[in-house]
């Protein structure tokens, strides 16, 4: 009966894709720990860019700076 | 001063249905432990159906499968 | 599928009240919200007092206050 | 590595200010253990007052009590 | 940079078993999103089966029951 | 009313550098948002390097190989 929690930015993860993370988080459980799919709570969080920081700096200002950087090339 | 994470799907649960989860875990907490009502944190994540997987599924998915189930009969 | 985290300072609490907590919120969940209690799971984090602060300060030291001006009466 | 997870009611802080507790619970991590900038990860989850529960009331409703207090003054 | 919490109950997860979780959910992460493998974090949490409720009773319980059936086979 | 989660590796944080965390996130959400002092909650967990993967590899490997690394010079 594993929980697992996923955060990610919201940066427009489908439906799809977070199916596909659902499934697979499932049977990563199962193959590894024999854990009962049925019993596998997977839930995944959309974090706005402005809340998640890294080394410093909101995520926001980071891919900004990297957009930028590449518009400079 | 315990503090509570309660995590549901967001299938439309009202601001009155809300406050007597707070007050309810508030309460038990108060009467199994002991604890201090007033240093007591509840807090409530509703999640989207998509972002919530069980048995390898998104809720989304289980509630329409479930709806043309009963549909069916 | 409720996901309920209970998180407390560790300081003695026995089996048969994690049970009770266990017990009293999935009932709660199951009243207030109809949610099947199969799929309820509830996770109880004890964390030791030195790792849990309010007010700024560390419950070790809170406690330790309090038993002294217990014992200053 | 650290990841630090902030959660406040949402009653507006701004860009700016969650910048600000980013940046500063990032360089609070390397003054006192040493930890490495570049992998300390910070997200704020700003959550309704709805869902936000303290002695066993939403935020909601204690906010909306202590402007009426302050209203009767 | 996502942050993935994986909960499982303490029932003799082997380091290496917890290696293959930690590499299973950081590639699943790469091949769905997209994201870089350096900043993925995953961390396992162990929990006692008296502090893990499903169906409102401790796992503790839930297992002595499992077994005690297996033994009247 | 905050609630900060600081999650770290279990490697050696003392009473005193847990109480400085503390005392540091707690005056930083005061000075930032306002926040009462009373009514923030501050909790530090503490990971098994097992448990605890960056990159796809527990953080006890990266420990081993960074260790093995410095031996060499």
């Amino acid at each position: 009966m594993p929980y697992v929690n996923i955060r990610i930015t919201r940066e427009g993860a489908t439906a799809a894709q977070k199916a596909e993370l659902i499934e697979g988080v499932t049977q990563l459980l199962q193959d590894v720990l024999g854990k009962n799919r049925s019993t596998t709570f997977v839930i995944i969080d959309e974090v706005d860019t402005d809340n998640w920081g890294v080394g410093g700096e909101p995520v926001t200002k980071l891919r900004a700076a990297a957009n930028a950087a590449r518009g400079e090339t």
